[in-house]
């Protein structure tokens, strides 16, 4: 199995394990230094000239290809930009266009909640009578009827890790004229995958998880590239125009994946990300998968040895897990909340599921072995049943 | 007249003149090290934590009660994210669902183009018969009916400088009905600007231009306090919901302001523009207008004097101009270029308009007297006829 491990480019406070990951990528240590240097010899020194003469303009599309790379998306069909909310949006909304008279979205009761929320509000803004219909996991393939316009799941369920079988889903959307787009927010980094294989329409994702973009790393959207010249933004901002500083007073879409962007981009966070994409250089993710698995089945093997009270939520066939490890535990936000006192950093999920990401770029079997006997300790010790540990914070 | 001149907290590369604070402000000295902060000791050292103990959570709201004091705008009322183009998607979107029945969202066409393209997509994607009627911006009081929902307007003009007169035509739009909407983003900072006193509904900007947070900072968007906890959200994000941690399927608007939030907002970038802030410590808007206004006039007779042939396109009159004089000139964008190979830097904006940005913060009189004399260097010297000035690039 081919080492992955490259931990000594990313900062790792002492003594700390980080099994959280999956929630928010920890720091490489290249992006503070080079992220200086685009303030002060890009913004600092080229001021308004800088959108030209340092690449701002096309930062967008060159990060979305070293994205696209990871996630079986051809040069080209990746745009960066906005958050993962905005882009679920743009994503709906345009596949409701390419199927005009159906009026069922479909999703699942695992997806991440803002991809919901976020068609419930297009919805409402729509007015014409759409459902947004969802459905156990296990549910979705059968209940894909000619009724529903677009298919919309996140692959990896971001509680369980559960993880839906891309190919056939997307089969079965488009056996039924369905369009297909995948929340790939826990996938991009965590498992391979292959849009091109696949063929799903449209993906999405965001990339402060697994690529460690840092806190508020913009989102992606991958259209398949024989619909993105045709493709219908609902958000056609100036920078998707085909002239944009021709300032025209009427929207005429660029070419390809460059209509799917809107707005003025988020130079100075973006360069962090695509330092950050620096780690990824040849990787493959067939071995980051490979890694990723042996470490969560001797964490599942480790944990429960030693806490045979913790029940074990996320399938317990990797094949069908993602890049994480759920167990169900009713004490669950304290027990985490001593745990994290104890260095080794894993988040909760409401209402009793205690998370824990696996990121073989940064995490080894010795991290492992160290979280799997503090669990054991906070358990053994009921340190979850200290009253300190047991205040429900707002974020966890 | 007090003196606002703060040009020490700003690093202006040696040499430079720089106009073009309107396009984007220039780095604040203070924010490479306090970036560097926050990647190291927040996202480096907290990690996931920093959403609470660093207060990422908030940083939103935070920052923007800095920019409402900037704007008049009340404590509470204005939020960060997204760009300025989603900002505008968001407040027409929530605009049309006040005023059920009517049709017609009435802008101008001196307003910046993206604004213009994001109502027709809006409009494009709701298919109901919604039209997108522009006028000129003289006509747009008289353009106000009862068929309007809403009025959206930029209140300075990006090319001209010329500025609407927000209390009438905020009142005109009030006597017939519609919601008010206005775009700050040559306002912010560069005027001053009393949206309690205006009474809009609505207002959004950006922050990259006068406040000077940096390329892609983030935009900000006001709702009138007695209106936050009714408004319908069409981007309804998981931030913007009342229990974002609950995790619940169902969209619930949070509480005021807050459900004007989307997504993740993009920490590192907004970090930026909360130091870029500090600037404005103690600055008194009517201040910065005298100081501008004092430039701007030095500037015009300066220019009028040593170059009869450059015909002024902003108005004449100081009042009904915003941060900004504009000259028209056939060769304007080959004239732009050697003004800027000559270490003066305004832009260009098609078809022929030489714009430069007045920003007292950081620009004097004798920066203003240098310009003037390499403006009449660039048009006696027939630079402007210079080939290696004449391709057009993309970005100016």
């Amino acid at each position: 199995m081919a080492d992955v491990t490259r931990k000594n480019m990313f900062h790792i406070p002492d003594g700390v394990i980080y099994l959280d990951g999956n929630s928010l990528g920890p720091l490489p240590k290249s992006v503070p230094e080079a992220l200086g240097s685009v303030l002060q010899d890009e913004w600092g020194n080229l001021l308004i000239k800088g959108w030209n003469a340092a690449g701002w303009m096309e930062q967008p599309t060159r990060v979305g290809d070293t994205v696209g790379r990871l996630i079986g998306a051809a040069p080209g069909s990746v745009v960066m930009g906005d958050t993962l909310s905005i882009k679920v949006y743009q994503a709906v909304a345009a596949a409701l266009k390419m199927r005009p008279g159906r009026k069922v979205i479909l999703s699942d009761t695992g997806n991440f909640p803002t991809d919901l929320y976020m068609v419930e509000g297009l919805i409402r803004t729509l007015d014409q009578g759409y459902e947004l219909r969802t459905v156990a996991p296990g549910d979705v393939t059968a209940a894909i009827d000619m009724d529903v316009a677009a298919v919309m799941l996140t692959e990896v369920d971001y509680r369980t890790g559960r993880m839906h079988d891309m190919g056939a889903v997307t089969r079965a959307a488009h056996d039924k004229g369905a369009v297909m787009i995948w929340d790939l927010a826990h996938s991009a980094g965590a498992i391979p995958v292959d849009l091109t294989a696949g063929g799903a329409e449209m993906a999405v994702g965001c990339t402060y998880k697994y690529l460690n973009g840092g806190p508020g790393a913009p989102a992606f959207i991958y259209v398949r590239p024989d619909l993105a010249d045709t493709i219908d933004p609902a958000l056609s901002g100036w920078l998707g125009h085909e002239q944009p500083f021709e300032f025209k007073l009427n929207y005429q879409p660029g070419a390809g994946i460059e209509r799917m962007r809107v707005g003025t981009p988020p130079v100075l966070q973006m360069a962090a990300l695509e330092f950050a994409m620096k780690a990824w250089e040849g990787v493959d993710m067939q071995d980051v998968r490979n890694a990723s698995i042996a470490l969560q089945e001797q964490f599942i093997a480790g944990v429960e040895r030693a806490v045979p009270q913790l029940e074990l939520v996320s399938p317990r066939n990797p094949a069908r897990r993602g890049s994480q490890v759920s167990f169900r535990f009713e004490q669950g936000y304290a027990a985490m909340q001593a745990l994290i006192h104890m260095d080794v950093i894993g988040d909760f999920r409401a209402p009793d599921i205690m998370r824990f990401g696996f990121t073989p770029l940064y995490l080894d079997a010795a991290d492992v072995e160290i979280a799997v006997e503090r669990i054991a300790r906070v358990m053994h010790d009921r340190l979850w049943d200290d009253p300190k540990f047991k205040t429900r914070n707002r974020v966890t």
